[in-house]
């Protein structure tokens, strides 16, 4: 296999935007030093290497075993898979080599120089003057802690790839690698209390709640529930990829409208570290998008799924606005909630829920699950009772047994309510939902959350 | 194929290991918390998790394609390899678990709780007392770095495992892992200048000399050096994790000289950094040699030696005594220079360069390169030159051209000194030089440093 080259187009195109990106930085380097133009930028260059890496690292990765095969065409042919490991690796590095830009070095230490940092001398702490856009310096470790988890759950999630790992295994892949987070919040700060809504501060007789330990337990099923909730809303061309790009775009929108409020704002540096995070992301997934989208070239694989979740997880803990992020994750909550009867086995699961191709139309049509043996009582009539406000399509025998019931997927309850669909149509009216309910829940955000918390923190 | 399992010995082991350590860690929580003993245990712990997990997931790695067969054996089955990836994930698990323990929270800053860390109030900090083997909060950003360069030799190791990387590539992954390390060296510390030897001052009329920007240049030449030269010195069962563990136990032995003076000492925390990264190092190590040596029933693929080299290139850098590092090398480096002329292609270099197994004899021989056509006169002229001083063997036609010359590595020349051998003697010998080269190198480094410099800082 000759290694595949990117057209004319694609190479000029993909040049000229790296070369303006690195003209930026340099000039960045110029006075103050503009973090948000140079995250710009580096999201560039972010974009531009993962497109051409995806390309010519696709038959390396097929020859690694790497590959799979798209189900729901008429020619089944194998495309590389796992190509989200390119974007999280390139992700990665941009994010590491843009450290210095927002934490530029403000504490001068006077040390006794010759690498002997550790002669005890009075350290001598010149704060020089924050400017807008730069970090405090002392965020500095949650950057890293940030950066630490993202890439647990890069190693975790490659291993997923390789090995295959039963899914009640890798339900537990981005528990263990938000430990980096967790115990970096732990030790550099510790503040485990939220404020109450309004009705219930003289219920408790005080305006913030300290969870204690309990707080951990919250940020930590945050990291659990971002990831995988987007890893099961997945199996059709490009659906894992654009959600992502919606749930990182709508973000954005959010944190921006923290920018536009006057400076010094209580919440501009998180909303800054959000965007540090997020501009590089929606680079590389951009570039991924076009690979993957229909008619996909490459597979996103586990880790693609398990990285950008985690990466909203961090942005929304280490950014303390988790509740806002989870209103952006409306679809991927109800696709969760529907499919829990399948997940926690009430209902047979196979290993493969995505919607099933037909080769004679080229549509796809809700899959099935088959009954080998008749369900439980309260299952058949469950079932038959969803069916009836068409929440399920299901199959009676002549007893009344249920024999065949739709997968609980939000692809296929679309499909059920409207027809069987091409499967970029299915994509796009998915994540048109998605659209929706994002801005909704954006919009009940900053509009109607004043009715239960004393202000909403944008116009403080 | 089924899961292989522990022998009922083993399991029993194993676990009193872990109880005792788990008991042992919980004990430390108990008045001031005793970092060192918590790294002790978690080290234990380390240890016995990739005993088990190296058993168990042999199959899988197999299954996965990651495997490879023994050269050196009469019967050339095939063995898991990249069993390295395993050490790293527990030992980075380990590490990053441990955070706590030397970090303990002593700066308490005012916050107004309730998520809002934001808000701009006066941030007050309280300094406690800082108590022996407990490090300052402000070395938690180096710490980070440490486990974000690690992890990124471990991601781009497992890369190389897998797509098999060419040589002239895979010599740069290094540079890239240890872009975090410098990255937050240069935003946190900034200290680029060198102590000068005493005869060297007058010449330049100061004490310290500011390398600047080659610091950083340094710094990245011993993060390349240390994991390709652990990774040339390879080829026979165990010698990849023996060398490593004879450099860990040294690096060991020489931080505990610093322990023994009295505390405060300039250098204590730079040593106890150390033994926290290398104690965990020791325990996963020691595991895998287990397995490793002969003979062998898992390889350890480049992902180990990667990063073994990064913990020692690691610790050297951010504990500032990278020239002790490199005394402990000098098996290392000297392999480095006497294979160079095949690394630059001066001799052809075959695709491995392990001694060759004799299957009559069970013992190892010097491999050989063939000579195709003759060779430029000066490298005719240079090869028996070598030979006469013995430090390579030739095979030289009627007309004085060289046809075969024995591999540049020090396993074939030990053979061509010593004649042949079996490959455990061989392993063990080699190591045997090591551990005495590197005790005359610590000697030299505390002994005789004075010469040179002011004052050997073990004694200031």
């Amino acid at each position: 296999m000759t290694t595949p080259f990117l057209s004319r187009t694609e190479t000029l195109s993909l040049l000229s935007l790296t070369i303006a990106c690195l003209c930026i930085i340099a000039n960045t380097f110029q006075g103050d030093g503009e973090p948000l133009i140079a995250s710009l930028a580096f999201s560039g260059i972010a974009f531009s290497s993962t497109y051409a890496m995806i390309v010519w690292l696709g038959p390396t990765f097929m020859k690694a075993g790497l590959k799979g095969k798209d189900m729901s065409k008429v020619h089944k042919k194998e495309i590389p898979e796992t190509m989200g490991a390119v974007c999280a690796v390139v992700y990665l590095l941009i994010i590491i080599i843009f450290i210095p830009f927002p934490f530029y070095k403000d504490i001068v230490a006077a040390t006794s120089g010759g690498g002997n940092r550790d002669v005890l001398k009075d350290v001598e702490i010149v704060q020089t003057g924050r400017f807008l856009h730069r970090f405090p310096h002392n965020k500095l470790a949650s950057y890293l802690s940030a950066i630490l988890s993202l890439q647990s759950v890069s190693i975790l999630g490659i291993g997923d790839d390789l090995f295959d790992i039963r899914w009640r295994h890798k339900f537990f892949i981005p528990a263990f690698a938000s430990i980096p987070i967790l115990i970096v919040y732990f030790v550099d700060f510790g503040v485990t209390s939220i404020v109450l809504p309004k009705p219930l501060q003289p219920l408790f007789g005080m305006r913030l709640f300290d969870l204690g330990p309990l707080y951990y337990v919250y940020m930590a099923a945050i990291a659990i529930f971002c990831p995988n909730s987007i890893n099961i809303l997945a199996g059709i061309n490009g659906i894992e990829v654009s959600q992502c790009l919606v749930i990182a775009f709508l973000l954005v929108f959010n944190d921006i409208l923290y920018l536009l409020v006057p400076y010094p704002h209580p919440a501009t540096d998180s909303h800054l570290f959000s965007l540090y995070m997020l501009l590089p992301f929606i680079g590389v997934s951009l570039a991924l998008w076009q690979h993957n989208w229909f008619p996909a070239r490459v597979f996103v694989g586990d880790t693609y799924c398990y990285f950008a979740g985690m990466v909203f997880a961090v942005v929304g803990i280490l950014g303390h606005f988790s509740k806002t992020l989870l209103l952006l994750f409306i679809p991927q909550i109800f696709n969760f909630i529907y499919s829990s009867p399948q997940l926690f086995r009430l209902i047979p699961c196979p290993r493969h829920r995505l919607p099933r191709f037909n080769a004679r139309t080229g549509f796809l049509e809700p899959s099935v699950t088959e009954w080998k043996e008749a369900p439980h009582p309260l299952v058949n009539w469950g079932l038959k009772m969803l069916d009836r406000v068409r929440l399920v399509r299901v199959v009676v025998d002549k007893e009344g047994n249920v024999v065949e019931s739709s997968n609980l997927t939000i692809l296929n309850l679309w499909l059920v309510w409207w027809g069987p669909r091409r499967e970029d149509r299915l994509a796009m009216e998915i994540v048109g939902l998605q659209v929706v309910c994002g801005l909704v829940g954006l919009f009940v955000r900053h509009r109607l959350a004043l009715l239960v918390f004393d202000a909403d923190n944008l116009t403080v």
